[in-house]
């Protein structure tokens, strides 16, 4: 079984489904609403789990009551999370995320000034003994060190790259083995949205793996001169929240199982892809079964 | 010690403070998140509870993890709340709140269609215990049994008037020995902005008290056929929400405890305003000393 580890953001979300997003302050009553923890790397890490890896979390969360919900939650995928670090007097993250029928959203965070960024606690001598160890851009130090350690045991090292100030993605580009884009986060870094010239442009200060999500067109990557794709299954979606970081922890999960790249890219496509189906953020993540499943019977046209 | 009754909603908000409410689904940092219980008659309660009164909350819940945190945060004003209800399988509601720098407000709410309406628990027979009961307009069956019992008591049996269907208004103001009610509910009832001629409206309908909230120019009441007014002091206000919860909790509170209208009026005024100088919701309502002492140095010019 693959080990994986995954370093990053965790935050408690509050999914308020709503017919429009008003233009003006008014009230409207949400029609449905979810809550469920949410945050790249530990929604990366919660698809590992519900995929059949073992995986840990590693992270910061306040020591209050909804860093008790977050963690339970994260823990409920058959995540490790004994690890994580509970910072007293910080109040853990909570969003409120407003979603349209058309998928519109409005996302709005709520961040305590007062988190602690030393990743000095971070208990490194361990990652070794992962098979892959994946990084979101929110927490840049923490991220750093765990790609170092990772690299130089010869493990994979994985940066999500998402929308982040570009001294952060440059730095942790170089420090990565394998680069996995969001499309408005290379399109926003490289000033071009088309993504294969965004890969080239990214193939200049990274010299190891660079691939692209691009939504329900699927994945792009770089295969030596190339880009390569692999198309995303269409199907009704719903909420497309969370679906870049099921990418992501389905992707690294079946790298590190020894797929080559364009299966593990199938795989994550089909993981991603059948998260968009249901409202609710990661919860609607697929179990492995059910991706091997759906593979099964999927021609591609 | 006057003792009070509040019956009514009960629901956790968040508090999003941002710069602006976009007019577009895009994603904004919030300054500062707040969570507090909220709703009308429990944060009513709230109030009566900082101000001295003995007071108890009865409502419903879900018997789930945000309705433990709703009841802990109203017990710790000082509110019963062992007779609330808790519904099994019932989402207790969870709103988001925006509020912008001008103090406009984006509001959110959920409400679970599963929340059980009979009132039929409720245990009126205590009702004549209180000096008085408060009901709001969110639970109109709940309302109605608590009114009839406090009026057939010979105790204040107050409608806090808000923004509801006309024959929900109608019924319980029919009920009630006291209306006060929210400006926008009797512009919206009485089809006129202008609220002494609102009131002059209302008083074809209801026999008893009536009086209106008017915002920062405090409260206005009938007085046989004359139009009365308290002006609200002035203050810096950070955040309006719940100002009216809390003026209609302190006005009751001063009618039990045998104060004159006018008296009341000017007591609520200024504990509404002064929980107007603070974010958060209820949560910044004052202490009793804390409104003693502007009212013993306040002078209306």
């Amino acid at each position: 079984m693959a080990r994986l580890l995954c370093v990053g953001i965790v935050t408690w979300d509050w999914l308020y489904r709503v017919d429009e997003i008003p233009p003006t302050p008014i009230k409207i009553e949400a029609r449905d609403l979810v809550g469920t923890g949410g945050g790249m790397a530990s929604s990366a890490a919660c698809a590992i789990g519900r995929l059949g890896g073992a995986v840990e979390f590693w992270g910061r969360c306040g020591d209050d009551a909804i860093g008790d919900q977050i963690l339970a939650d994260v823990r409920s995928y058959g995540v490790r999370v004994d690890r994580v670090r509970r910072i007293p007097g910080y109040a853990s993250p909570v969003a409120a995320i407003l979603i349209d029928k058309r998928g519109e959203r409005l996302i709005v965070p709520y961040y305590d000034p007062a988190l602690d960024q030393d990743p000095g606690w971070l208990p490194v001598e361990d990652v070794p003994s992962f098979d892959g160890v994946m990084v979101d851009v929110r927490w840049p130090r923490g991220a750093g060190r765990a790609l170092d350690t990772a690299k130089a045991a010869g493990k994979i090292a994985m940066l999500d790259a998402d929308l982040a100030p570009r001294e952060v993605l440059d730095d942790l580009m170089a420090r990565a083995t394998h680069v996995v884009w969001s499309e408005a986060a290379l399109a926003d870094w490289s000033g071009t949205a088309d993504p294969a010239a965004g890969l080239r442009a990214a193939r200049r200060h990274h010299a190891g793996f660079l691939g692209v999500t691009v939504g329900e067109h699927g994945f792009r990557w770089l295969d030596g001169g190339d880009v390569r794709a692999e198309p995303a299954p269409t199907v009704d979606a719903v909420d497309t929240l969370a679906a870049g970081d099921v990418f992501h922890g389905a992707f690294i999960l079946a790298l590190a199982e020894g797929k080559p790249v364009a299966e593990a890219a199938r795989f994550a496509n089909v993981a991603a892809a059948l998260k968009c189906r249901g409202f609710g953020s990661r919860t609607t993540t697929p179990a492995r079964a059910e991706v091997e499943a759906f593979l099964a019977n999927w021609r591609v046209d």
